[in-house]
């Protein structure tokens, strides 16, 4: 097995107190640029440059299957992850346009998908034993804590051997918004009820129907009891590879742009491996899954869009890169007050 | 003096529901773009076109000053007004590195600006007898009603010579927010102190003096009785200007990307004379500006944005402005489930 990457904290406390200097004298009133400027505080930290620039961005998405499928917890069929990987790879998906329009290199890499996908452009990333996809967490573990591990590596390996300094999250997978409430009642401890929602589109009686299921892979899984047990219990290979990727990129001191709810359980896990990681991702968006914003306030992530988004893909990801190069581009190139020649604040009026 | 630009209701009902049937179709979740989706359907609305395209953006800068600038409402001195536009000119303002960022084609105006101004890109939209701003509105009328339509009518002729279907609107003006606060209270019904907020940074004294200065320009205008009447007693002459240029954009269905406080004042007054301006505007954000959120609700303009940003300057509708790509280039680019091989929602699980 093969040791997953370890990450530091930052310990910019100083490049830190450099940047928010810079910031109060650009020619604005004291903080008036908002979330803008805590972001470009974050990216120069991250990327420990006092003027940090975002080089060769990539989106990286991963696809799998889940037994769960067979529990009826989605309102789309499992035939429809292999049908989205090749719809991405053909440019068709949401994702691919926007990954297109904003210059982001897209990989699709399949996990565990119920299908045997052939496409020149298709990463392989499957796990020996698994290679359709988890097992049924409503009968018993998802994979093995060794499955789970190595879909962590392949998802490492990868980000290791693509460049830049940003690295942006999607996911495809029927039924991975399942083992994403799963994972989050698990590792948030918040209730199950919180933590599910309709995923693509349930409507009520599909949602409590969800409920059941998850309550009762809960109970069959409950030996569970690490963040990689849980991962391997009740998790995807998807997120598992993500979760590697995430962990690699932090390491690396690459920016991570989160997508949505399913995205997030991937960061999760890594988080409470490697909690440093957190310092490096940013919350593209608070999507319309009903437990996605509460388990970004719990992990200290506030999203930057908020926009009723529930696709996943990547797609809410891309959709909030280019305020990520704003916020590089402001601290880079706006004047300061002095260089300006414009007048500060009076003091108050009394 | 010149007639003001009509502007018409849309009548695109047919093609809404032929786009709407577009978007419903296209390989995701019904509605999971979210906000994006009703983006995109309100630009091909506006612009005509079951595809629309966005081409040239403007992005519409309109400075003046404010004679209530005396009475300390402001934290910043009257002086930053002419440093600020000249800083947008060079370059180095928010305003200018976002264009900058998106190719938005950057226009500053000189609508009434206490300094003489001397610069090859700055354009001169000044009206005779306010050339260097409005009167104080807590002792009188800040301009007369010939006036306000001189502004008005410039703002109309300036977007007249100006290419594209896209305008995007900002303002610079020290002591504004208490001209667009006024403008709220009167135009929308609500009480001042709903209306009334820090601007660049007021402290809660310089807010309750604020809040007392704009009481006696309320009192001292009482006579002001129609939307016209109430911006040239109250209003500032960029917001005249830009009122007319949001006239003039909406009758040539070009769609418009409102920024902040002060922006929405001016799609405010222009939509309290010509009410069909709201169906081609879009908000770029909701700034953190007290009273900014609640008078987009009242004016039905939902925010893309919410960054806690209140700078000004056009710098939040410049934010936004990839979300109106996006959503543009889903509609035209994405794949529909018959094109790509996706298979639709099943029936729902009992």
């Amino acid at each position: 097995m093969k040791r997953l990457p370890q990450v530091q904290p930052l310990q910019e406390t100083q490049r830190a107190a450099r940047v928010q200097h810079a910031l109060n004298d650009k020619t604005k009133p004291l903080g008036a640029l908002g979330r803008l400027e805590a972001l470009a505080l974050q990216l120069a930290c991250v990327l420990g440059d006092d003027r940090p620039q975002l080089r060769a961005p990539q989106l990286l998405v991963c696809a799998a299957d889940h037994g769960i499928v067979a529990q009826r917890v989605s309102a789309y069929p499992a035939e429809v992850t292999p049908q989205m990987v090749l719809n991405m790879l053909a440019g068709g998906a949401a994702v691919a346009v926007l990954a297109r329009q904003h210059g982001l290199a897209l990989t699709v890499a399949d996990c565990g998908v119920d299908a045997e996908l052939q496409h020149p452009q298709l990463r392989d990333l499957r796990v020996p034993g698994r290679e359709r996809g988890t097992a049924d967490s409503s009968l018993g573990p998802a994979m093995s804590e060794a499955q789970a591990l190595q879909a962590m590596a392949h998802g490492a390996a990868l980000l290791r051997d693509l460049p830049g300094n940003a690295l942006l999250i999607g996911e495809m997978g029927i039924a991975n918004s399942s083992a994403a409430a799963l994972l989050m009642c698990r590792l948030s401890g918040l209730p199950l009820a919180d933590c599910v929602g309709r995923g693509t589109g349930l409507d009520d009686a599909g949602l409590a129907h969800k409920r059941e299921v998850l309550e009762r892979a809960l109970a069959v899984n409950a030996a569970a009891r690490t963040p990689l047990q849980w991962l391997a219990a009740l998790g995807g290979l998807e997120i598992a590879s993500l979760a590697g990727a995430v962990l690699q990129a932090a390491a690396e001191r690459r920016v991570v742009l989160v997508d949505g709810f399913i995205s997030t359980a991937a960061v999760a896990v890594a988080a409470a491996l490697q909690p440093a990681v957190l310092e490096r991702c940013v919350a593209a968006h608070a999507s319309a899954e009903s437990g996605h914003a509460a388990w970004l306030r719990q992990l200290g992530l506030p999203p930057l869009l908020d926009l009723g988004l529930r696709l996943g893909e990547g797609s809410g990801a891309a959709l909030a890169w280019p305020l990520l190069e704003s916020a590089c581009r402001l601290l880079a190139e706006m004047a300061s007050f002095g260089s300006a020649g414009v007048s500060g604040a009076m003091e108050p009026a009394r």
